[in-house]
């Protein structure tokens, strides 16, 4: 089948009527040169209001930014997002709650538009306030320079330990209309040495109702962005925003257009792209896991036997070390809370049947190693007992990753 | 308050009427010398039928020996356990079911009982079928030195990656009579390197109806066994088993027995203190850290964000390096399920307030560090919104852990 859209550079300002900017304020210490400075801080504007849809943390600790940005969306509208990094603006009380408003405030006097329609995101240390004047000329500072060629920038500017920065951008067609969706994102790790959060920003210029945006993008965060884990940490912090300004002037899209299925494939293509990057560039990992359950009792079951698989800290170890020990894998998917028959769990590694009936094939270790001493192979495991399935994205967990968090 | 028990020497053959063996079959390879040679068969024999409970892991994926012995279990009643290490009969198919009922018609011959009065537990590699030539003839060899000093070599055989063998007895009066409580106990991880399980076995020679008896195990186990964990893994094979024999004569307890309470809380403090040694031989482990909760709305939302907390690998990492990074405890307070108002967060490195209202108190990092860096201490948050509390117990996460556990 030949995919409906196409990838194309400019990232988070691949759409029209966007324009972005990165810059460094001084959140993070300066380098010796300025190639060695890190940007902090990232600015991206649409020029007409747009539609708005976002998906926060889960996370009951919710950080300042958070709180803001969930109230500023709620009619659905947005034209502008300010993030930080380099501090997450979490637990930091009554001030940091101003703080996160003042970010707002000024990013909306120097647009000219009201800062209910200016999101916020801060990503980085927890519990330490921000050091506002730095925050608050950085953003005057990137309004400044806002081009329709900053996408780059901007997703430089969200990084904490990512070693890359994440941007994509595709073109599609709805009604002959050229239309094009962007993203930019960060992580690497649902929680970082000190640091924190997962963003992914999408702008696209594609004319889409406020219901069927929302509806999108939790349809595509549900199979990108639920589907991974570095470390099963659940960030104070992470959000992902899309916004849709209609400068592509297409009839608008709504859950009734021929075209919204397109629309929404390109959309889970964009985020699930994000989303590995993410697990890609995750904390001294060394390699990319599908945990693939199939023939679960229901979708939700294969949910659970997924997720306890690729959060298995014994079977991330195994990974790490390439050693086949399958008895990780269903141990973890017996204590998953989905629905077993140990007698009937057939496994995987790659195309090797390793497991059959709950007992080994008898399959030379040797070979199974060869499968899990690669970058990125895939572990299935069949519960035969129905038509369920579900797929989760992991890493393994190595050495590295321990000392890089133990501090300092 | 003047504890109402006493501890004594003796382990699993404190108790009047039970006799214990460790042996080398052959499961684990042998040492160079005699002194070098591991065990890996324990039989431990009550001389008189006896009242039994237990509990089991709550793994789907049971092992065969756990599948035997809770149908062993199901009148109540046992008078032997044969356990092996080195090789967890887990994954096995029918040939494990088989070997698993062999083991238990062996011993039972031997001892003259039926089979449906042998328990079976075993711990090691998943997936590998039991060599039972060795295991057969470990077991007559077993039965040949029963002894009642045997409980330290029993202790000695069931271990699999444990550093030290644990065994505790302990003695109370039941109307005046002299009762004994003896346990033994090994596990390191949830799951080891390739190996499997913790396992507790009680012995009592106190009398007690088996409903009494079933009520206390549960009790105990869920103050104990429940509230620890090394890795979140949750093995095929954990096994906790009291036998209570009656040969201390007692006016049997039931649970309106005016010394039942005296009872439970030394069967209690028997089950913790063996919980917790396995915390403390935790795999590559280097604290030992109380994870307590206060002020929950309820003492189930207490345990949700105690585990979350014990269960947090970044947490885990933090405390390796004696980092106090509080966000991530919080991060986890947050995602775990449990009624939360971030603003009302405190949080407490032993004495020390280090949050306050979900804000930082402004505490020197250099003093939390000072508990953080010691061998053990409690990390509490007050979630200040009720009465509900819990104390889970776990440890840090090293390098060494993952090194250990990412095969050859």
């Amino acid at each position: 089948m030949k995919a409906k859209y196409k990838v194309i550079p400019g990232g988070i300002t691949a759409a029209k009527g966007f324009r972005a900017a990165g810059v460094h304020c001084g959140i993070k210490p300066a380098g010796k040169t300025e190639k060695d400075t890190p940007l902090d801080l990232a600015l991206i504007v649409s020029m007409m209001p747009a539609h708005a849809a976002a998906v926060f943390t889960s996370n009951l600790v919710k950080a300042a930014p958070v709180r803001v940005s969930q109230k500023h969306i709620a009619k659905g509208r947005a034209q502008a997002i300010v993030a930080n990094s380099g501090n997450a603006n979490a637990c930091t009380g009554e001030k940091g709650m101003k703080d996160a408003l003042d970010m707002a405030r000024l990013t909306a006097e120097l647009l000219a538009v009201a800062p209910h329609e200016v999101l916020v995101a801060s990503t980085g240390r927890i519990g330490v306030n921000l050091p506002m004047e730095n925050v608050l000329s950085g953003i005057r500072a990137a309004e400044q320079i806002l081009s329709d060629e900053g996408g780059a920038a901007a997703a430089r500017a969200i990084m904490t330990t990512d070693k890359n920065a994440k941007e994509i951008a595709v073109t599609l067609k709805i009604n002959d209309r050229e239309v094009r969706i962007g993203a930019i994102a960060k992580g690497a790790g649902m929680i970082n040495p000190s640091l924190a959060t997962m963003f992914c920003f999408i702008t696209t210029d594609a004319t889409v109702s406020t219901n069927c945006l929302d509806k999108a993008l939790r349809a595509a965060a549900d199979q990108s962005f639920n589907r991974i884990s570095v470390d099963n940490d659940t960030s104070t912090n992470d959000t992902v925003i899309i916004l849709a300004n209609g400068m592509a002037g297409n009839i608008p899209l709504t859950l009734e257009h021929p075209d919204y299925p397109k629309f929404q494939e390109a959309l889970n293509f964009v985020m699930l792209k994000m989303a590995q990057a993410i697990v890609r560039d995750g904390e001294c990992v060394t390699k990319f896991i599908n945990v693939e359950i199939t023939g679960a009792a229901s979708d939700a079951d294969a949910r659970l036997a997924a997720k306890a698989v690729a959060n298995s800290m014994l079977a991330k170890c195994a990974w790490c070390g390439g050693d086949p020990n399958w008895g990780r894998v269903l141990c973890a998917v017996g204590y998953s809370g989905a629905q077993v028959d140990p007698d009937k769990l057939d496994l995987y590694y790659d195309k090797l049947h390793a497991v059959a009936g709950g007992a080994p094939t008898g399959l030379p270790a040797r070979r199974m190693k060869k499968v899990l001493t690669q970058p990125e192979f895939t572990v299935r495991v069949d519960l035969n007992l129905g038509e369920g399935k579900f797929t989760a994205y992991t890493t393994d967990l190595t050495e590295a990753y321990v000392e890089f968090n133990k501090g300092e």
